[in-house]
């Protein structure tokens, strides 16, 4: 099997590099605190110093990491001269789609490809390989690097067309999505407690018939239970970056988004409070400090 | 079997009252336009011209009408005289939780139990019996009256328990989410057809893997085919009214609810707008038309 340069193991990246290696494929991995990775040598990677080490000439490298700066400090004249002619780099990070446009431009001059691929799917859904892939670029190079999406993370592959920017905008919408819902279910629940409803009937009922859904079931399971902190497998940080995208990007299209305001607002309030390893989940605490209850 | 009395024959009524005839029951149904009932006369049900006509001693009454007034109209001295000791009103309309525990104090003071059942579905749901009722009151009137609303129009029946309000609660809390959902999805669709995505592949991604419940995935399908007027099956008069029920019912309680805030505002748009038959879907234009895009 080909061998994948893999850039970026933290919470999300690593399962999924896992994932990989267990499927057979041959991984050289860097990731910037070089002890993150180092687990991956024992099933059977190779943990390199640079981006630019972990690439082959015309083959692909895989990035996950934190954000727009982040994805440029790996995407550097050195890896991409390293990937070379053919090469694909497939960018998985949840960044803006105008910064996903200019690294596939600067890819381009190189001769690689850049490929969208955010990953919808939190720790424990990458590693069961029940997440879902939304992908943007080059036709070609899309049909070369699915395979890997699904060994990694990806039940689900959803493709968006040429431009890369778009795998991106779906992304920050959904992301946008699953906020708003915390939020939206908070709410619920604040009034259905302060009214002396058993919030328990009312989470059955609401998410085993209207919104029987992944969201509105599991995050709602974790705001009745309160699973606000702690281990958090998507801090309130990078969440408030995420929203902040969203916001970027309806301002770039002149699209007035009053949700993503409200939830920005919520998690700059979770930030402000100080709370050691929020979840972005925290954000539900929200309604429920403005009408008195303990969260 | 038992002759039941059966009040309100409009959009969503209407369906419930035949299922009920079909499934055998005898009933007396009033509407106050009496025309709108007529047809069910060719099906076997005796119409009658007065609420208290519709009553049998000791027996059951079921009422659905559009708002705390109409129920008030419905639940009068005449009618809970002639239906007695040990009858039961079944009220399955959409009204606030503190008109209901006034409606049950004064029946009770005939003998008679209040059973608050407000419905979950849109008419054509009701017709095929997949609609969702959640049920609070006496716990034997209860165990009596629910053969009688899943012939109607439950597939489910959730209980609340004692306190009638508690249903109403969680109805207005059901209602007020689908209404955030349809603002949530309109402003999710404006930016990915402002950033120029295709939209279709983004509601199928979004409502088959993380928002894959049946209120994204049904309202999110109207939104995108944009059918907003024409032959409401909710009508955006009536949207506003749940939707002040909500405010109220989070005022009586001290409970701020942003999200309330701003459905309310789009919905009052809407109605300033004037368009004729509007469904409350109609309140996914506010985000468009804020984003420059013609609905």
């Amino acid at each position: 099997m080909d061998t994948i340069g893999f850039i970026g193991t933290g919470h999300l990246g690593y399962p999924i590099a896992e994932n990989l290696i267990r499927a057979g494929y041959k991984l050289k991995v860097y990731n910037r605190t070089a002890s993150k990775a180092e687990p991956l040598k024992a099933l059977g990677a190779e943990i390199v110093s640079s981006p630019e080490a972990a690439a082959t000439k015309g083959g692909i490298v895989m990035s996950l990491v934190s954000d727009d700066a982040a994805v440029e400090a790996v995407n550097t004249d050195a890896l991409l001269s390293a990937l070379g002619n053919g090469g694909v780099h497939v960018s998985m990070s949840t960044i803006g789609p105008e910064a996903a446009r200019k690294l596939a431009e600067k890819s381009k001059a190189h001769g690689v490809t850049y490929i969208a691929a955010p990953v919808f799917a939190r720790p424990e859904a990458a590693a069961a390989k029940v997440g879902n892939a939304v992908i943007a670029g080059e036709k070609g190079a899309k049909e070369r690097i699915t395979p890997l999406l699904q060994a990694g993370f990806a039940k689900n592959v959803f493709d968006l067309g040429e431009d890369p920017g778009s795998a991106n905008v779906l992304k920050l919408i959904g992301n946008f999505m699953i906020a708003a819902s915390i939020e939206l279910m908070s709410e619920a629940f604040t009034l259905a407690e302060k009214n002396n409803l058993d919030t328990r009937v009312v989470y059955e009922m609401l998410t085993t018939t209207l919104f029987a859904s992944p969201i509105f079931r599991n995050y709602g399971g974790m705001i009745l239970d309160r699973q606000f902190a702690g281990n958090p497998s998507f801090s309130a940080a990078l969440g408030l970056k995420d929203i902040d995208l969203v916001l970027q990007t309806g301002k770039a299209t002149l699209t007035p988004l009053p949700m993503a305001d409200l939830v920005k607002s919520r998690l700059l309030t979770v930030l402000a409070q100080g709370v050691k390893d929020a979840d972005w989940l925290a954000l539900a605490t929200g309604a429920m400090h403005d009408a008195g209850l303990k969260p």
